[in-house]
Order: structure tokens, then C-alpha cells, then sequence
């Protein structure tokens, strides 16, 4: 399901012409820092500079105010880092507390069927909660300069990596350790599952390359990298989007598995997996709001007019 | 899952600050035509008002051919147009392939097996092949009045309607005439089915009333209708991709229901339903793209800094 694409934002790529005719621009574009910038060298400063930097920091704060942080956008701004942190934090803790109170807890190699739990913690885990705090992060850190909050973005997902490799081989060994062996890849939910896990595979070196090593040459590879944020805007929500529908059909799955007569009874237990379902869904629904929503955008200028 | 907010587009609202320094803008605003417009009054026209109106369609096809349609434009349309197509009605043939070749084909109260089998195929009718035609319309016919559109628009919609309704009622009647009666509403498939069909039923009031009723005092509701385009669009791709994250969550199950030993096996059935969900997939993907892509936008102005 469930994918998307971001429409190239003209705030993003904007930048370039508006500070023609506007020498101060609130945030640097972030294709100009270099990459030596990153440790903030310890200067002595002098007291024009330090003037200057007061000037273009009121300019900024003045900017902001009128179009950008208007009191609906703080409130805005709340209520999605609020909500989105308690879902992301909140659906691993929901599959935490359903692995524990229901699956027996987690095992390796001796126990099969406890070695699968691993998968679903696992797997939300990094491509739930690391990724989303990931993407979220150009939304929350607003104020930060552009370069940390980048690698934070890469350290984030740098992290789902681990969790993901380690839950897929989890599922494989409970496959192939049953008695008897269980076939793979024989589910939708596995398909969804290995298309999801090779974009972002592709997602990760892309924008590993592009985004980092590039900067090593970084004039000449402005163009091509700032031409790349849109695709990779848009194929990165693909990724989590697909995350969510393979979660769902996961569930699912698992639900059917381990609670064949019940489940239809209502019992306690499948009420917590469709909850978890759910809070996943409503996780869809807010990170791609929150990274189309053009107040949220960071260091963006949007013309009143735009915003209508 | 899988759901969606589409960022409030420049282009849609920037028209109207446009055209006043741009006497002859290439389509009118939307939201200018009267209602009367319906059916093309045949006039007499003068000699001076067809001059005019030649002078329009030049200016027309030059602002197009310049900003509009390039070659990469022609490309992205008629890929797109046709490969939603193809996947729009090859999942609908794909479902009615599966329950006839493999499930026994349809019924009506007499065997309850059979009659769940309408679920399905009504289900994706609906939601997914007239609904995605629907939304796709606004991209497709891209040369037609815009009233016609959103008329065609709604027709496809209320098409929907009686799909989803008794594709609803065949579920219901399986559950409820099945001996013994099999309860309702436990699933995590059926949460997010009776969200889907709710915002479903929303979007049709609201964008009923709102976009054709407030047509009658239409000067007055302008504002109001431009102000609410964005965040129809969003709930309306919003409720496309939760009814694809309900068909992937529904075919999984009705999977393991009907095939709890050989699904594993790699069994062809197993394998048909596979496809239609990786179809489903990959529309959800296709259209959220459509929609948001600045390119296909039709009848707007996109200036060329913005596309880059
Ligand atoms: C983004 C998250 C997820 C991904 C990428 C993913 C990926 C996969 C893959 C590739 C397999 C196939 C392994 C094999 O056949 O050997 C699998 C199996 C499985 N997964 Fe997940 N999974 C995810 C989340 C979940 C969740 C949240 C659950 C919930 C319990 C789950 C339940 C299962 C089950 C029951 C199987 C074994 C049955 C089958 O092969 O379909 N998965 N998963
Ligand atoms: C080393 C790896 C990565 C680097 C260096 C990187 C870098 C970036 C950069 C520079 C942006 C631009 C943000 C903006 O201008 O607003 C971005 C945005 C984004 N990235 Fe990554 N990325 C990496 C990996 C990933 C991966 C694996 C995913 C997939 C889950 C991903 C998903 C996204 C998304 C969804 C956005 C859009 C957020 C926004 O609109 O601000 N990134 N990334
Ligand atoms: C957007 C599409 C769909 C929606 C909105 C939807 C909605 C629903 C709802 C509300 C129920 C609960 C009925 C009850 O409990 O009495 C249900 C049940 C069911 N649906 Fe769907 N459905 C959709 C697509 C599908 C598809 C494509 C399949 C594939 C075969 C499917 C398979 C099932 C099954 C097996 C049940 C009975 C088990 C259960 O209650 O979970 N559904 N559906
Ligand atoms: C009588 C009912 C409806 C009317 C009159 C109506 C009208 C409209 C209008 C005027 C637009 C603006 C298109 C644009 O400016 O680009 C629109 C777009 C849209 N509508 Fe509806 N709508 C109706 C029902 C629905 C329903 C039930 C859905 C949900 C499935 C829906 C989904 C959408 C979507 C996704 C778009 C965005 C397409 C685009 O960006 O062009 N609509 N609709």
C-alpha cells in the first residue's frame, strides 16, 4: 500500500533565486555549508561581526514571525512531535508488552517459537521508531544547523540497521529451524516484507553517498544533490509506508497463527495486536503529514500566499 | 495503512495573485465558473469576440508548451495514465480470476461460503478501481472543463457506493448466516475496513456539499471551497491507502482461512493471491504519486524555479 511520492516543494529549491534579491536569507541553504563547518570553530570575534550577526538574526526573527511561526504553527508543531514521539515510543512498548505478556518473551537458536518474537520487536523497532524519529527529526529540529541534524538522520537510521538484520534473521532461523522446516517467503506479508527491506537498503547507500560523500566536492555537486531531496523525500516515505503495510499484514499473520479459535472471541490478547495495528496506521497518517506540511518545513520560506 | 496529507500546492492558489498581472490566464480559476456553465450556451458569436478568443487559446498553447508539456511531461502522462489503467482493472480482473477459478464463484444467502465471495470483488470494485479512476480523472482529462470533471468525479464515487455497501452486507450475511454464526468486528482487518469506509462516507458528504451545493451562492463560498481543496485531497489519498492497507490485511487472511496448510506450499492459488496484493501495492504507490506530481497537475502554472 501505501506509498507515496513528494511533490518537489518550491520552498526547497527556491532558495537559490530568492537570496538574489534578498542578501540576508534567514537560514543558509544547506547545499553551501561546507563540510569543515561541522566542529563550529572557536573564533575571536569582533564586535562589526558580532553586529551583523545581530542584524540577520533579527531579520530572521522577524521573517519567522510573520510567516512562519505564527501561533497556529506552534500549536501545530506541538501536537505532531507530541503525538508522533508517543505513537513511535508507544507502538515498540505495545509490541514489547504483547511479546512479554502473551509470546513468552524472546529466545535464540534453542526455541523457535520464542526466537520468532525477536521479528516483530525487531522490526518495528527500526523500521518504525528508529526510522520515523529519523525522518521526523528535519521537522523537530528546527533551530539546529542543517549538517547535525543530517547525520543525526543517518546516525538514526545507521541504528534501524542492526535491528532489521538481526529480526529478519530471527524469522529465517524460526523458518528453518521448525520441526519440520517451514517453506519461506511464501506470504504476501514476505514480499511486502523483502521489497520494503531492499529500498531501504537502496534508500541508505543513496543517501549515504549522495548526501555525505558528495559534500566532498560540494559545488560541483550541489545541483545533482538538491535535484536528489525530492526523490529521496518521496522513496523514503514509500519505505515507511510499506514498513506500516508489511506490519499490518505481519500482524495479521501472527494473530491467525497463535490465535485460531479465539481470536474471533474477542479475548484480550487480539485486542492488543489490532491496537498496535491501528497505532501503526495513525503513525501513516501523521509522518506523512508532518514531512508534506509546508509550516512545518524547516529554514523554509513560504510566501503568505502559498499557504492559503 | 498508509495514508497521507497533500501539502496545500502553490499552483492551485497562486492563480488568483497571478492573473493580475496576467490579464489573460490559460484556464480559468475553477472556482469562477458559475454553475449556469453546465451546458455550453450557444451564443452568436461577433467577429471581435472570436479574435479574442484566438488570441487566448495562442497564448494558451504558448504558456503550455513552454511550462507544461515537454517531452519528459508527455512521457510521465502516458506512463502513468496507462499503467494506472492497467493496474486500476487488472486487479479487479485479478479478484474476479481468483474467486471464480479457485473459490467456487458468487452466491446470495443460500451458501454463506460462496456469498462471502462478493466481499472481495465489490470491495475492490469500489474502492480501489472506481475510486482510483476517480481520483486519477483530475489528471487524466487534462484539456476538459473543470466543472465536467468533478462531476465525473462524483458520478465515479457514487458508483462506489453501492459497491461498498453490498460488498459490506456479503460479509456481514457470511458472518451472521454461517452455522455457527462467526462474530463480527474482532479483526484488525475490520478496524481498518470500518475506518476506511467512514472517511469514505465523510469525504462524500463533505465534497458533495461543499463542492457542487456551494456552487449555488458561489462567489460567497469561494474562499471557503479553495481553503478546503488541500485537505480533500489528502483525506480523499488518506482513505485510498487505508482501503489498500485493508485489501492486503483481508487477502492475508482470507488466505490463511482458506489455505492454512498449503499456502506455505508455494501453491499457484496462493501465488494469484499474492500478485493482487503486490498490485495493490504498487497503485497505491502509482496514484499518491499522480496526485502529488507538479507536472500532472492540470490547468496549472508552474513556474519553471519550482520544478528544478
Ligand atoms: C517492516 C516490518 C517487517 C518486515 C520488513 C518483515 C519481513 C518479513 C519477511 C521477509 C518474512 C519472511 C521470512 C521467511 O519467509 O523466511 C517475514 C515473516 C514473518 N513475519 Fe514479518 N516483517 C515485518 C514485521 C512483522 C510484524 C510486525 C509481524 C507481527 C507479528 C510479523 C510477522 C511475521 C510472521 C508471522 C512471519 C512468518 C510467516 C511468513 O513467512 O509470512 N512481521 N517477515
Ligand atoms: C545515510 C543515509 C541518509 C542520508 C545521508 C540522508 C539524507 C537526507 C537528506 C539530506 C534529506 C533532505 C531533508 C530535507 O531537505 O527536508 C533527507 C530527507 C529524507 N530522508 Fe534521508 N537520508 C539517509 C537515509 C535515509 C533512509 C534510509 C530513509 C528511508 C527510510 C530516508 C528517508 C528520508 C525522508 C522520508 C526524508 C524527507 C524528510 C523531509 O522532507 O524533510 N533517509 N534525507
Ligand atoms: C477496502 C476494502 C475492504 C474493506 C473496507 C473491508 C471491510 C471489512 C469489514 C468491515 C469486515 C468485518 C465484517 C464483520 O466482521 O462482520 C470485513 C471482513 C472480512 N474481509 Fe474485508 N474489506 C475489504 C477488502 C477485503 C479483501 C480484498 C479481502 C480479501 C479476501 C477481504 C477479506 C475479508 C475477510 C476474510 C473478512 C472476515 C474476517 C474478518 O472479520 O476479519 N476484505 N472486511
Ligand atoms: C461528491 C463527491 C465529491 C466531490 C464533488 C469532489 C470534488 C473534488 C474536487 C473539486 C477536487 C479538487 C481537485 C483539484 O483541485 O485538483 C477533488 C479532489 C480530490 N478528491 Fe474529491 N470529490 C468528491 C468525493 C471524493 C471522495 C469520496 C473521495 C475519496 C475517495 C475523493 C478524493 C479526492 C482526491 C484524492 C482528490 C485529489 C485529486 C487532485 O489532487 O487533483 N473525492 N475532489
Amino acid at each position: 500500500m501505501e506509498s507515496n511520492s513528494v511533490s518537489p516543494m518550491p520552498e526547497q529549491n527556491s532558495q537559490a533565486p530568492m537570496a538574489e534579491f534578498d542578501k540576508t536569507p534567514p537560514t543558509p541553504p544547506e547545499d553551501t555549508l561546507p563540510m569543515e563547518d561541522l566542529p563550529p570553530p572557536p573564533t575571536t570575534v569582533t564586535v562589526q561581526e558580532e553586529k551583523e550577526k545581530e542584524a540577520q538574526a533579527e531579520i530572521h526573527r522577524h521573517y519567522e514571525d510573520e510567516n512562519e511561526w505564527s501561533c497556529g504553527s506552534w500549536l501545530e508543531y506541538t501536537v505532531v512531535v507530541v503525538l508522533a514521539s508517543v505513537l513511535l515510543l508507544g507502538s515498540l512498548g505495545l509490541t514489547l508488552f504483547w511479546v512479554f505478556q502473551y509470546r513468552g518473551g524472546f529466545a535464540w537458536r534453542e526455541n523457535p517459537a520464542k526466537q520468532f518474537n525477536l521479528h516483530p520487536v525487531l522490526m518495528v523497532a527500526g523500521f518504525i521508531t528508529f526510522s520515523g524519529f529519523s525522518v521526523l527529526l528535519y521537522r523537530i529540529c528546527r533551530c539546529c544547523r542543517r549538517i547535525y541534524v543530517k547525520l543525526l538522520h543517518t546516525v538514526f537510521h545507521a541504528l534501524a540497521i542492526p535491528c532489521v538484520a538481526i529480526g529478519f534473521l530471527a524469522v529465517l532461523d524460526s523458518h528453518n529451524l521448525a520441526q519440520p522446516p517451514i517453506p519461506n517467503f511464501y506470504s504476501l506479508h514476505s514480499w511486502i516484507g523483502l521489497v520494503t527491506m531492499g529500498l531501504f537498503a537502496i534508500q541508505f547507500v543513496v543517501g549515504f553517498f549522495s548526501f555525505l560523500i558528495l559534500l566532498c566536492c560540494e559545488g560541483a555537486t550541489a545541483g545533482f544533490r538538491s535535484a536528489l531531496v525530492p526523490i529521496h523525500a518521496s522513496f523514503g516515505l514509500t519505505t515507511f509506508m510499506l514498513a506500516i503495510a508489511a506490519s499490518v499484514s505481519g500482524l495479521t499473520e501472527k494473530a491467525l497463527f497463535s490465535l485460531p479459535d479465539t481470536y474471533s472471541q474477542w479475548i484480550e490478547e487480539g485486542i492488543v495486536i489490532n491496537a498496535l495495528g491501528v497505532s501503526l496506521i495513525a503513525l501513516g497518517i501523521l509522518v506523512s503529514f508532518a514531512v508534506r506540511s509546508p509550516t512545518l518545513k524547516a529554514g523554509s520560506k513560504v510566501d503568505v500566499s502559498d499557504r492559503i
